[in-house]
Order: structure tokens, then C-alpha cells, then sequence
């Protein structure tokens, strides 16, 4: 692809030659080759070659090796179980307990709880330990994607003290950048920045130079929100405590660039009406499976409009011209709401809703709703009338857009506040309900108009 | 809102107490209990009060301290100007000197063009020239997100030397995490990690321990590709060169995060028809004004539909129970479009879709649509024979559904890929034009097919 030429030097693998080496067995040529690479271009490596490849590295590279391709975005959620079971069960256990803690348990999550307590058996008891301690935290919240690998150090310590203590952990922890202060009882008292500690004077005391106002995330607060937070703040890593402000771990910058995209893929896959984007599907039908769900629903919820309409058969099979501008009505009703629905979820997304009263945004969005309406509708009546010249058709159509936009982009904000209130993620509001709740109030509107008029029409 | 009760451990902002200091006039009380806020929080108290007291701020605060203020995300780019023109302008220019040289250009690029030779003019010639190299950078490439502030050292420093150099630096750079390694010509040789010199020795010659296969981007590149490079690598900072591999300046996570966020809003704002959601509207004439040019688009292709329908008033008039149908096959056409659409621009966007040859992913998109056209049809079949005992329509129904899900998967896939390989944003191809390919093509299957069947239908 031309984008990656633009962009990366090149960093040429030499797939060719790798692949070469492991067929002959050339465990030193592969080493040198191999071991060089950013562990993202390995990781993209390991996945492309076949099984029988990917056997010979497992005998060619350590497990803290392999570990290191693990860590990375590259290897798919659903594809750990896939690559574990091509190892053998000693060496995969070993591998898991070089990950960092927070990755490691993303991989056992995938896997059965048979697989996941016979991986920790045979894994060392200090890393099985610190796996456990995070295995049972739920998902989406700040427990499930800290990791316990951070660098804390006693109040009373000194610059030169904590930069020894440092320097021992620099290899194993996930960030050395942030260096957190706690009490004899593990409580969070302050944080320190590698930064502050490089320009301090070594005599220094801890105490004199941390920053004591913390900032600091309950470990059962939404992942979303922790995101959020992080960005406000522009930290590279947030600590996590329990209400009683013992630290338990941290989370670093790159889980929340991960939980931004799940959150963005997520929103923007329910504003399209296909379930799970996360993964890429490789067939069509586990693509299919994602998608019939919703258009089903969305069928049968198009069999009320269809309902409605047939009860206004007569209406219709007097003046079929009506019929024509059904699908446009309909249209435009769900058009403005889904612009109103984004607008909300979006906001809501982004926080930028929290900071005025839900009354003022509905006040606001009715303001809008009636300005669209209104000019549409009468855009719509210009247009009909120049092309048909059927002046009474055309201020039913735009009666009925005007009514349907302004309720439209009501609903379209209102439900998704309503939903965000009754902690219903509002993105599910998508589609489907808005999008019938529009049809049905236009056609109504429309239809019901046409029926009391048809004196006119005829 | 309780989601922030939740999140943060409090850290209460005595805004009361920082308004009345300012009424008062009391800046020692003012200073104390203000500037141990953490930026971010100082933003939002300086944000919400009145200009009266903003502009008390600015005798209060040095330009320095203000500085720190706008780096935070808190403040919008559409804000910036009205907050300049409060304050002395030489103080302006004093504060735009002390940002960080990216977040500056931000600001200055808000402006016009004598507003931004006045503060140039105004500021010490370092910033001004720093300041100057960095505005004529394109928007969206490397360079206009770039900072200059890095730390970079000779390529045959010891880790001590490197370790002064950066003592003085840390202050100004905007990251001292990573140091790069450049030789006399300033071209970029390596990259050392602050984590390595920490636990190097002192002695240590930087080459013996720098990375030589550092990666980094041309200054011309796309930021949305400079983003998804920096996460799939998990870099805090990533070096910008030119094509001569000089060493230009770096891009922070912080501002890769910004990106995947204005990236993520873009794509949901142009699935939803509406333009540019960046920021949000505080009132409805501004939010209306981004709403309507779609909604007036999608009416008058709309009109193509409501033209197309009218062609077949005869039809209709003779089995008016036909029109009902309408908008459900229109409707599940324009879904089922969708979502190939949203999967084609989500899989573009995560680089998924690179992976693999684009006419194997046309081939398993129309599978995709075979199975998901046949699932629906059958079942919509299968709906209308209970519910009206009209066999014909329930055949005729279904048919038009399988078709129009079968062409509007495929064409929703393949004209955001075919709009990508033109280098056209793809997301732009959303709602709009598949969805009217898709109306015109299933209401003519389905209408025409009635057409020709009409006498079975009577």
C-alpha cells in the first residue's frame, strides 16, 4: 500500500529470507534477523507464516521472546487461543507469565476456565498470583485493564533512593515515567514524574518535591470514563485505588488509546446498525450473522409502517400520486433524527453534554428541529410544485416534514439523554426505534392529512 | 454528575472562594489556592467565570502561568480568539510564546492574518521564528502537528553527557521520555529510551546503546496514518524527518490521541449526515445551519425516488396495498447498505482491510449479501403470507428484498474502497448516494416486477 511507503521509513522485513531460515532449521540466521525487529513487525510475521512455521519459532525464540510479540495490538483477541494451543502447555504458561500483568489476563479471558487454571498451575507462583489478584475485576471497568507492574516508593524516601529503587525496577514495570508515593499503608499520597525526580537535587526529600493532589480513578469506575479523564489531563498513566485509597495499580496510555477506539468502533457501529465491529470477519457468513440480527429486527419494525400505510389504502388507490412521497417523508424523518442522535451520543461521548442542563439542550435542539423543519418544508413545497404543479399534494408533503423533522429531532435527543440517565448506553438508541417512531408520526401526519383532505385532491 | 463522583477521587475546586479573591482583589489568596490546581482544572475555573474576572486574572497571573492554562484540551480552538482579545496584546503574545510551539501554532492558526503578525511581531524572536517554521505545515499532515521542542543529542555522547543535556532541557521539551540521536548533519540515527539511560552506566557510549532501527515519519505524511502507527507501536513520541532524514521535530501522544478522537467524530459525523461535529453547538441557528445542506441533499435525491415511484402510479392505483411495501424494501436496502458501508470505512480506517486483496473482500462482501438477502427474504415472505394471506405480494416483497440487500451490501462496500483507492475520503460516500442507488434499484425490481405481474395481482 502507497499510505505505508508515505509514511514509515522503510523498515524492510525480510520475510523471505526468515521464512527461508526456519526451513532449514538455521536457528542463528533467524535470531539475527528476527530479534531485530520492533516486536509489532514480528508480531505481524508470527501471524502471516503457517502453523508449521510458527512451530519452529516456538523452539527457536523463549517464551519471554514470544512474550514481547504478544504484547502487541497486532495479535486479535480471538486469535490467543488459536496460537496457545499450537504450544506446548509449559511453554505457553511461560510465555503468559512474561507478559505484563494487564495483557496476560486479556489472553487467559479468552480462554475456558479449564485452560485458564491448568496455565496457571504451571506457571510460576509470584506471576500466577498477580494474574489472579486481576483476573476477577469486570469488564469495561478501571480494574480490568490496570496492571499491578508500576513503580510506588515510601514517603520518606530521598531523589537518590527512589531513583535506585528506579533503576531495579525500570526492567519489569510497564512505565518508569510516574513514580508513585504511598504511605506505610499502601495509600496513595502523591506522584512523583521521572521528570521532576532527573532536575531535583539527590538530597532531595520525595515528600518536598511529589505533587500531592493526585490525581487518582476508583477501581470499579468505567473504563469510558477513565479514558476521558486521561485525556483531560494529558497523563501518560493513572493510578487506581480503592475507596479506601490503597493503590492497587495503573493504567497506561496505551490501554486508553485501546478503550477510545473500542468506544469510537462501538458507537459507530451501533449508528449502523451491525453488532460487534471490533473484529474483521474473514467469511461471509459470521459477517452475515453480525448483520441479519438487526435487519430483522428492523424488518419487522418496517412491518408496523407497512401496517400503517395499508390502513390508508383508499386514500391511496384514489390518488396513487400520494404513494410517492411516502419513502421521502419517511426518509427525512429519519435522516434528522439520526443527525440528532449523533449529535447526542456524540456529545455524551465526549462529556460536552454534562456541561449544561439537559432542559437548555432540549430547548435548543427544539429550536433546531423547528428552523430545519421549516426551511425543508419549504424547499419541498418549491420543488413539488414546480415539478407537478400539484399545489395541495405539495403542502401535505410539507406539513408533514416540517411536524415529522421537528419531532424527529426531538426524539432523536431526547431518547438518547433519557437513555444516558437510566445508564442504558445511549448508542443503542439507534436505529431501529427512532427510525420507527419517525415513520410511524410522519405517516400519520401525512396519510391522515391526505385522508381528511381528499375532497381537495380528487 | 455522578459519573465524575465516581471516577475522580475528589479534588475539590473552591470556586467560590477563587471568585471572591478575585472581587477583592486579593491576589495573594487568589494565587495560592488557584495555581495548585492542576491546569486542566485552572482551565475550566478560567473558562466558566465572566470576562470581568478573566480579565482580573490576567494582572494576576503571569503570561507563563496563563500559558499553561491554554495547552489544556479543556479550552476550544473556537474560543481561543475570544479570549485573546481580552487580554493587553503584548501580554498575548508573551503567553503564545510560553505554549508549547505545536499548541501555539494551534492558537495562532485560529486567527487572521494580522492578528498573527502582530503577536509575532510582539513575542521574543526564538518563539516567533520557532513558531513561524511550524504555521505553514498543510493541515492533517505530520508537520502541522508536529512540536520542535525534542531532545536530541550527537551520536558520540556518553550516557552521562546525555544525561546533562537532558537535565537542562527537561524544563522546555515536551518529552523528555525518549532522546534521539542525530549525527553532525542533524540526521536522525537512533532513538534511546529515558527507561535505557536510566539504567545504563554512566560511561556508556550512546551508540553502544541506542536503537538504529528508529522509527519514524516524513514530515509530509497523513495524520490519521502517523496515528495508527503510533498505536500499533505503542511509542509515547514519534520522530518527524524529511526525505533527506533530517531530524524536523516530534509528534506527542497526547496530540495522536486528539487525532483518533477527530478522527472517530468525522467518520460518526458523516454515517449521520451531519457536517463537521467537532464542537458542539450552543445554539440552534449554528447546529441547524450544519444539518440542513444534507437534509436538502438527501430531499432532492429523494425526489428521484418519489419520480421513479410515480412512474408506476398506474400499478399502484390498481393495488394500492403495493405502496405499503415501499418504504420497508426501501428502508432494508438503505440498512443493509449501511452496514457493508460502515464495516468498509471502520476496516479502512483500522487498517484492517490492507491485510488483504480487495476482490477477495468483494467476493465474501457478496456472499455476505446472498445469505443475508436470502435469510431476510424468506422471513418477510413468510411475515406478509401470515398477516395479509396475499401470496403474490409476499413473493414479490421478497424478491425485491433479496435483490436490493445483495446489490446495496456490494455497492456499500465497494464505493467507499473504490473512493479510498481515488483517494477520496470514504465516509463522504455514506447516506447519501447508496442510499438513493439503493431506493431507485429496489423500488424498480419491486414495482416493475408488479408492473409485469399486475394481472395475478387483481
Amino acid at each position: 500500500m502507497t499510505v505505508n511507503e508515505e509514511v514509515r521509513e522503510e523498515i524492510i522485513i525480510d520475510e523471505e529470507k526468515l521464512i527461508e531460515a526456519l526451513e532449514r532449521q538455521d536457528i542463528k540466521t533467524f535470531r539475527e534477523e528476527y530479534l531485530i525487529l520492533h516486536p509489532y513487525d514480528r508480531a505481524i510475521f508470527y501471524e502471516k507464516v503457517d502453523v508449521g512455521l510458527r512451530k519452529t519459532m516456538y523452539f527457536f525464540l523463549s517464551p519471554k521472546e514470544l512474550a514481547e510479540i504478544f504484547e502487541t495490538s497486532e495479535i486479535d483477541e480471538n486469535e490467543y487461543k488459536q496460537f496457545l494451543q499450537e504450544m506446548d502447555t509449559t511453554y505457553a504458561a511461560d510465555m503468559i507469565s512474561y507478559m505484563f500483568v494487564d495483557n496476560a489476563v486479556d489472553v487467559l479471558k479468552e480462554l475456558d476456565k479449564s485452560q485458564i487454571a491448568t496455565y496457571l498451575t504451571l506457571m510460576n507462583k509470584a506471576a500466577a498470583s498477580e494474574i489472579k489478584s486481576l483476573l476477577h475485576y469486570e469488564e469495561y471497568t478501571a480494574g480490568s485493564i490496570m496492571t499491578t507492574e508500576y513503580v510506588s516508593i515510601p514517603q520518606n524516601s530521598t531523589v537518590r533512593s527512589a531513583m535506585t529503587i528506579l533503576k531495579n525496577e525500570a526492567p519489569s514495570a510497564e512505565t518508569i515515567y510516574y513514580v508513585f508515593v504511598v504511605d506505610e499503608d499502601n495509600r496513595l499520597t502523591g506522584v512523583v514524574s521521572l521528570r521532576d525526580l532527573i532536575i531535583a537535587d539527590e538530597d532531595t526529600l520525595i515528600q518536598s518535591i511529589m505533587n500531592e493532589r493526585v490525581v487518582s480513578v476508583l477501581v470499579s469506575a468505567d473504563q469510558e470514563d477513565v479514558a476521558r479523564m486521561t485525556q483531560d489531563y494529558n497523563f501518560l498513566a493513572v493510578p487506581v485505588v480503592d475507596f479506601q485509597h490503597h493503590m492497587l495499580g495503573i493504567i497506561t496510555v496505551d490501554d486508553i488509546i485501546d478503550v477510545i477506539n473500542e468506544e469510537a468502533s462501538d458507537d459507530y457501529s451501533k449508528l449502523a446498525a451491525v453488532s460487534n465491529m471490533d473484529s474483521f470477519d474473514k467469511n461471509s457468513l459470521s459477517a452475515a450473522k453480525k448483520r441479519i440480527p438487526w435487519l430483522i429486527i428492523l424488518l419487522i419494525l418496517g412491518m408496523l409502517t407497512a401496517n400503517l400505510i395499508d390502513l390508508f389504502t383508499d386514500t391511496i388507490s384514489q390518488v396513487a400520486l400520494l404513494a410517492a412521497f411516502i419513502p421521502l417523508i419517511a426518509g427525512t424523518a429519519g435522516n434528522s433524527g439520526t443527525q440528532a442522535l449523533a449529535v447526542a451520543v456524540r456529545g455524551i461521548a465526549t462529556r460536552d453534554i454534562e456541561d449544561e442542563s439537559k432542559f437548555k439542550l432540549l430547548l435548543r435542539e427544539a429550536g433546531t428541529g423547528l428552523i430545519t423543519g421549516i426551511v425543508c418544508a419549504i424547499f419541498v413545497v418549491g420543488l413539488i410544485f414546480i415539478w407537478k404543479h400539484e399545489f395541495i399534494i405539495a403542502l401535505l408533503v410539507g406539513a408533514a416534514i416540517l411536524v415529522s423533522i421537528f419531532v424527529a429531532t426531538i426524539s432523536g435527543s431526547f431518547i438518547p439523554l433519557f437513555m444516558h440517565r437510566m445508564k442504558i448506553d445511549p448508542a443503542v438508541a439507534s436505529g431501529p426505534f427512532i427510525t420507527t417512531l419517525n415513520d410511524v408520526i410522519s405517516i400519520i401526519i401525512y396519510l391522515g392529512l391526505a385522508t381528511t383532505f381528499i375532497s381537495s385532491l380528487n
